[in-house]
């Protein structure tokens, strides 16, 4: 019943559903807390490691949940999609584990390890200039040649998949007061504020100041439909789809914008406390709540760590630490 | 009762015990499989996740057991310890815990982020000349001055404080059929011999072919008494401890060693499937794996993954992965 509903938006069953549908093939990633981060951050930070799932990053909760799907309704044959990385890899994967062939139109300016990354899980990629429309002018002609389009974001089966991220870590800290996330396209944001909603826990989300399209969308009332994007934070620099911008503004309770200063900052600091590398979308988070003492201070806060994959080349270059490399 | 005989050599009651009284400071680390890292060694590899532990090591688990032990039997005062890092770190953080200071006796070619930890722990570093000897004397004379030894590895306490790891992936994996291991002074393979040996388990240790000194001792009957280390695992320099040595010859049924090349690729291969970088000394179970299919092909294998305290920087240089940084 709920798999006809989900058609625009997935509710708490829907997520339910995508939870035991994906189960097999994702991780329960560990939510880890740490005391030195606590200290910094002033607050009690419960850091769902999305960073360990399949592919490095959330995003294969979605890709899952979007195949596995298709495969319920008997819908065959290969996929296509647009994806600055991390949902290239993650349905490149999902498609391979299905018996299928992703297809991933990248910007050609794309991290060279995410597009080895769609290779490596057997999808393939066609390349094109790293704009909006040259993305969805690619993905058409793939679409026209009779692939089936898989959006990253903009798409109830992916929501529903991301969400699954906010109802694990809320059964495994069952007593938190807020939850926060990053936010690009919207898909894991409008996941974990369907869950939170029913839960009754406040949800924050955070941009990079250079791709703060949604921020501007909420202050204007109206979504945003175009932004030259330019930010550290290459997971984040797509315009937030129709039905996620509808979920947040309803149900997100502010959206942040931080700067790629605080976003090397926060990847910095939380390598000093955790030894993990994550990705600057990722650390967009730990910024937000340094820089928002006055909402996190004292609180109980879940954050959604979304992605590890960044080579430690990059990770050096933009932290500044441990610059001594010699050859 | 346990807590009295547990002098020379803890059991499985001890272990469980220390794990009762830990547990509130310790994490219970997070087991991970990756099915491209599986496909790579032809096992189905389950990774206690030491790395992200308090500290980033294992070592933590024991030395926090040492200090709660010392807390239940009254005995108050600094403690003194030495170690190329990870222990000394370890240490550090459950004095402080416990309102006590601990004397870190270092080899002055430490790691500079492995003393920085020990300090920002809380702890006091005594430099020493990077030799057993030198270590030792310098060891006695903070001892002479009143503080109380805690051994890094020779000790009960530790090895039952090390031994709750594997405690709990046998819990988190019930049905695994061996059990891998580095290997430095012993700590981490003798805790973990006493839970196998209890649950059935098969045990291998792994040492760097340049601190083989248990290898060696094994091959003799007799334990080696001195060894100049040379190897870039620095968590497994030391010599294998009395007690540990009497556990390895009982109930490990095999101890590998790897080259230094062995390590730095299986280092890489663990970045490429998990995203995680992982010092040296964690690296060798990895290595000896793909070394040794004849035994561990097709099988259900734990490993402890030990610590991940390993700048990016260190990390680039051993691995040789992402060398092309600008500055």
């Amino acid at each position: 019943m709920h798999a006809e509903t989900c058609a625009d938006l997935p509710d708490i069953i829907d997520i339910q559903l995508a939870r035991a549908r994906i189960g097999d093939q994702t991780r329960n990633t560990p939510v880890l807390n740490d005391p030195r981060l606590d200290e910094e951050l002033g607050c009690m930070l419960y850091c769902k490691c999305e960073n360990l799932q399949q592919t490095g990053s959330f995003k294969f909760r979605g890709a899952s949940n979007a195949i596995l799907r298709l495969r319920e309704n008997d819908i065959e044959g290969d996929v296509a999609t647009h994806s600055s990385g991390n949902h290239g890899a993650a349905l490149a994967l999902a498609a391979n584990l299905d018996g299928r062939r992703a297809h991933v139109v990248m910007p050609d300016d794309s991290a060279p390890m995410k597009i080895d990354a769609v290779r490596r899980y057997g999808g393939a990629v066609h390349f094109c200039a790293p704009t909006q429309q040259s993305r969805e002018a690619e993905l058409e002609k793939l679409v026209a040649e009779g692939k089936v389009p898989v959006h990253p974001y903009d798409h109830a089966d992916i929501i529903a998949g991301q969400g699954t991220a906010a109802l694990e870590l809320f059964l495994q800290e069952p007593t938190l007061e807020l939850v926060i996330t990053p936010l690009g396209g919207g898909g894991l944001v409008s996941g974990t504020a369907i869950m939170a909603q029913a839960h009754g826990i406040q949800v924050f989300a955070v941009e990079p100041e250079g791709a703060a399209d949604t921020v501007a969308s909420l202050q204007q009332g109206k979504r945003v439909e175009s932004w030259e994007p330019d930010t550290i934070a290459d997971g984040l620099r797509a315009l937030v789809g129709i039905r996620n911008f509808a979920v947040i503004q309803k149900d997100v309770r502010q959206v942040f914008a931080v700067s790629d200063a605080d976003i090397c900052r926060a990847m910095s600091l939380f390598w000093e406390t955790t030894r993990m590398t994550i990705e600057p979308s990722s650390a967009t988070v730990i910024a937000a709540i340094l820089n928002h003492p006055e909402i996190f201070l004292g609180k109980k806060v879940g954050a959604i760590i979304s992605g590890g994959n960044i080579d430690p080349t990059s990770w050096i270059k933009l932290t500044g630490q441990f610059r001594q490399l010699d050859h």
